[in-house]
Order: structure tokens, then C-alpha cells, then sequence
């Protein structure tokens, strides 16, 4: 009989075509996931996720599930996926769930962080994980700016997909700035994202952190509904996956 | 007329045959840095290191030094530095010393940090930066077999090269554990460091923390005089030379 586990999952997106399976390549988490545990299992899985992350992009708390019959403990699937999984992807938890529990459909809120390198040479170690902006920012002025971005808020401003033809509004609870040295952690938590809308929020805060961009203008910005209106996309490398909330 | 340049070094060694310039290859850091200073110049320049870091080991604080004819600061020679160095290499701080300062033989002490995985595994972001050794360790034993290290003896039994014909008396001033969850970072300080001691000292302590040898037997380990009578060589992708030491 087939049982519903849900995965705690890590993954550094450098070399892949991000999250969720597409038509023509093999080169996403997803079907690295799902080839594993076909092996395991003997038969095809569908491995579901919370929600897509960008290629390029990394998740430190991706969370997933899957219905498997299989005879193995949550401790000893845990094992099997984190030995036969590349060492770009690893499995921190994996435990049995209800049957009805759906990664992506009963998330309430995922946690996104974006790391920024301000100086001029990019960190040897992080070189990987970090945007290198490679300049000052005015930080006050980009936390004036992300105040006025939190809230209940139409967010068609800040997604890529101008087909979209569900709704855009989206609630964004907290937006946080971290720093650590030259480098800045923007954590931005909300019930849920539109297409490269951290992204683009982060793209439209740095531009403001430039003064190109006045913190003032975040209202308009939004009731323009228009892309164009926003900031540019931020690269996927300095973004990650942190956390997706349940109930 | 040349002026004498201290550089403050980091790289990531994965991928290098470790600081020092050897006969055949050209894939050491210390090449890689002459290089770039001879582009800059139009002339050879010798880069001295505090020392030679293994092939494979990694650096957040390497010193180094050169005799250089420039008219650029030393801020505009570390830019020149880190625009034409890989992105694995990076310079933290140029700065000019008095023309006697030589990075090695003015060194009075050198800080080791080495990083160990006890969990089965890897973690996916210091996947290169850490030595997975899957199981726990008994840190009070590990620390105690710490503390008969310290001080001044002949280490010559955790010491690789059997034909060393110099002294092998080097004194360890402190080795500090650090517990990072599942994660455990070893701080070695002494004055200087034989040929793979930082190595097999820690693969010393690992056998003390795997029940395999005594806390109580480091005396004669160290009497023995024998590299037979130390533990293994752990592997060079967990070891970070982070400091070294002048007057």
C-alpha cells in the first residue's frame, strides 16, 4: 500500500535547470529525485514539490512529498536518496505524512533569502551562492521602501509572466535585512511568490539602494501593475529557498 | 626601484596542486599569482607564501609577499589582483612593508582550522570545505588527547616526510574545538608546522575520538619519534590555513 512521506530537501542549483521537470532535460531536482526513487521502489514516483525554484537558484529547505509503497523506514529512505543522490542534493529529513498532505497546495508561507556581496571582489567561498553587486548601497532607504512593499498587495509589477491569469495579489509578511560584513541577507517571508517576484523585489530594493529609484515610489510602483514599472531581475545565484511553512 | 608588497591571500584549493610552484605544472597559486603580478609589471615577480599549503587545501588567510617596480597603490595592485586572478583566488589586502619583510621566515605562528562531518551526510554548501566522516566522535576524549599535544615536543611522528633532516621541534600553542551542530571545526595554533602534521594530527585525535587509540597514549606517540605510531592522514579538502602570525 502506498504511504505519503514528506521530504526535507537541499539543494545547490548551480549546475541545474531548477526545481520542477520540464519537457526535453533530465537536469532538475525533480527528476533527480524521482530517478532515485523509482530505483528504490521499483515503479514510477511523482516527487511533488512546495513550488518551482529558478535554475540557478539553491534551496537549503525545499520541501516535497511523495506516495511510495515501500517496506523502508522515513530514516532508511532518507539514507537510500542521500546514496545515490549527486552531492549537490541532499535529503535532511524525510518522515511519513497523512495521505493527504500536499506539499505545494497546503504551504501557508515559504521564507526566501537573497545574499548580496557589496565589495568589489567577489567572496572566494561564497562565489557561488552570493550576487556580487560590487557597490555601496543605502540600506535605510531600501528598508523605507521595503516597509511599503509588505502587506496585501497586487503584485504584477514584480512578476515576469505577463500572461499570468490567476490572481497576482500576494501577501508579503516581513521583509529583513541582514548584514555580515559587506555582504547583505535579505530574508523576504510570504504566504506565497509570483514568477521571479523575489527577484524583481530584490532588483527594485537595490535600485533604491543606488538612489536611482526614490523609497517613496513603491506605491505607484505597484499600482502601475506593469513590469516595467518594477526593478531588474536579480540573478538566481544569490537566491535561496530557506523555508515553506504549514499550518 | 622595487618596493616590498604584503598580500593577504584566500583560495579555494580544490582544484590546485597546492601554493608552491613545482617543476611540471603550472597549477599551483602561487603561479597563478606570479602570472597576473607579471602581466602588471612587464617583468618576473616572485611571490614568497608564509608557506606551502597542500594540493587541495584552502586558505582564508595566506600571506605573501613580492618585490614589485609599480607606480599603482596597493589598492589599485589588489584590483588589478582580483580582476585577473580565477575567481577561486582572491585578495584581501595589499599593503607596503619594509623591503626585509619575507612572509616565511618572519612568521612567528600560523593558525589551522580543520573542518569534520560527523552526520552520514555531506552537507550540500561546504560539500567542498569539510571532511565527511559520517559518525560521531567523543569530544572529551579528543580533548584531552588535545591538551598532551600542546606545548613543545619533537613531533617528528606526525610528521610525512622521512627524510627531514631539520629539527622537527615545533611548539602547538592551543587546539580549540568548535561544535557546529553536527559539525566539528578543530583550531590548531603553534609556531610553525611539520610536512602534513595539521593532517595527522587530526586524524591523531579522530582514532582518540573513535575509541580506536587512548586519550593517555599521545606521550609515547610523540616518544615513538615514528610517523607508524600516529593516526591517518586525513584528506586535505576539510583543511583551511586561516592566519598567520607575525610579531
Amino acid at each position: 500500500m502506498k504511504k505519503n512521506y514528506k521530504m526535507l530537501v537541499q539543494y545547490d542549483g548551480t549546475r541545474y535547470d531548477g526545481w520542477q521537470k520540464q519537457g526535453n532535460t533530465e537536469n532538475t531536482i525533480q527528476e533527480k529525485m524521482e530517478k532515485v526513487l523509482e530505483k528504490m521502489t521499483g515503479e514510477p514516483v511523482e516527487v511533488m514539490g512546495s513550488g518551482r525554484t529558478d535554475a540557478g537558484a539553491h534551496a537549503s529547505g525545499q520541501v516535497a512529498n511523495a506516495h511510495m509503497d515501500t517496506e523502508l523506514t522515513p530514516g532508511k529512505i532518507c539514507d537510500y536518496l542521500n546514496h545515490y543522490l549527486p552531492e549537490d542534493i541532499g535529503v535532511l529529513k524525510v518522515e511519513e505524512v497523512g495521505e493527504r498532505f500536499h506539499s505545494r497546495l497546503q504551504a501557508t508561507g515559504k521564507v526566501y533569502t537573497y545574499w548580496i556581496e557589496t565589495a568589489p571582489k567577489m567572496p572566494v567561498f561564497q562565489r557561488k551562492y552570493i550576487y556580487g553587486l560590487g557597490e555601496p548601497l543605502d540600506l535605510d532607504a531600501m528598508k523605507q521602501a521595503a516597509n511599503k512593499l509588505c502587506g496585501t498587495h497586487d503584485f504584477k509589477s514584480l512578476c515576469s509572466n505577463k500572461n499570468m491569469k490567476k490572481s497576482t495579489v500576494r501577501t508579503v509578511k516581513a521583509i529583513c535585512f541582514i548584514e555580515h560584513g559587506s555582504q547583505i541577507e535579505i530574508q523576504v517571508v510570504g504566504d506565497g511568490f509570483l514568477y521571479n517576484m523575489v527577484r524583481i523585489l530584490v532588483g527594485t530594493l537595490i535600485e533604491v539602494g543606488q538612489g536611482k529609484r526614490k523609497a517613496d515610489t513603491m506605491k505607484e510602483l505597484l499600482e502601475a501593475k506593469n513590469r516595467q514599472a518594477a526593478g531588474y531581475t536579480v540573478p538566481a545565484e544569490g537566491l535561496f529557498l530557506t523555508a515553506v511553512l504549514y499550518e
